[in-house]
């Protein structure tokens, strides 16, 4: 069981440029059980659309919201919890996770193109997965996983109308009946 | 040390749509220490040229090729190593990951939108990072690191003209000489 509450803040979203690596982002953030995903940048109301319908269709009761004040988000976070920000600048994940109290609820900060100076300062934790150019989806998907110890990807979704039913070869899909 | 060799195919590339995400597939090759990626679909030198420009800074041997008969490169592999294909639809990587020779050299395949059936049946293990629809990006993310066992996240690239120095708060990076 998952009990620390992790939300994502997908920074700096452009509607044009980043509309697949931010749907990457929401899709992963679910995948591995995190609650949430505030982006800012531009407002996409399609975006929103295509993941609301997967978790209309899969399950679970994960959420997106925009909001323009990204500085907001996190100031008001922490208040109540911790803020980790992903970042190839950051220290290696392998040297501080583990300071990481698990009492609180994260805020896990992802950035686009570039990410602005103020969040090294505002963030409890600057995190490198890796110290190599890479990928913030790639980023998120690790920290998640190594955060949740590799449970998260049993994780339940209540609701799903549909469930992948494990196959060696092929694919098979059954709808929930409810 | 790392020393089982991976390569990553990426299947069905398409020049405008995917032009991010597979960029976001190489980088995460890279960084988490796969020798080189084939892609498929639509040959694009453009992007070629980037994940050339950030192996020439930052060192390494990576490399990226076209190949548009995927089909021989599964099978051209299946000869002398194992084929990994990452689908929702497969075994939990939990549940199969310990059954993966690491004595043999692996092609990990992941695709686009629609990876073809056949896809399936030419490879050795059908692997499911999670079953929820999520990213291939984040999927292979997570092969590697668990394949690796979280070692390749500290590897060194011979040659980097530059390099990061972990900071708490900041960046910075520091030009090797050579």
């Amino acid at each position: 069981m998952i009990k620390q509450k992790v939300c994502v803040l997908r920074l700096g979203h452009r509607v044009e440029r980043d509309k697949r690596a931010t749907m990457h982002i929401f899709l992963t953030a679910r995948a591995f059980s995190a609650s949430e995903v505030v982006y800012s940048g531009q407002r996409d109301p399609e975006l929103e659309k295509r993941i609301e319908a997967v978790v209309d269709r899969w399950g679970g009761a994960f959420k997106v919201s925009f909001e323009k004040n990204w500085k907001r988000v996190i100031e008001d976070w922490r208040r109540k919890g911790l803020v980790c920000h992903l970042t190839m600048y950051g220290i290696n994940i392998d040297d501080c996770l583990d300071m990481v109290p698990r009492d609180k609820e994260i805020l896990v900060i992802v950035g686009s193109e570039k990410v602005p100076k103020e969040v090294f300062q505002l963030a409890n934790y600057n995190i490198a997965i890796g110290d190599q150019p890479h990928s913030e989806i790639a980023a998120l998907a690790i920290f998640l996983d190594r955060l949740f110890r590799g449970k998260e990807l049993k994780g339940k979704f209540k609701g799903a109308k549909m469930r992948v039913v494990p196959q060696e070869k092929g694919k098979k899909v059954v709808q929930n009946v409810p």
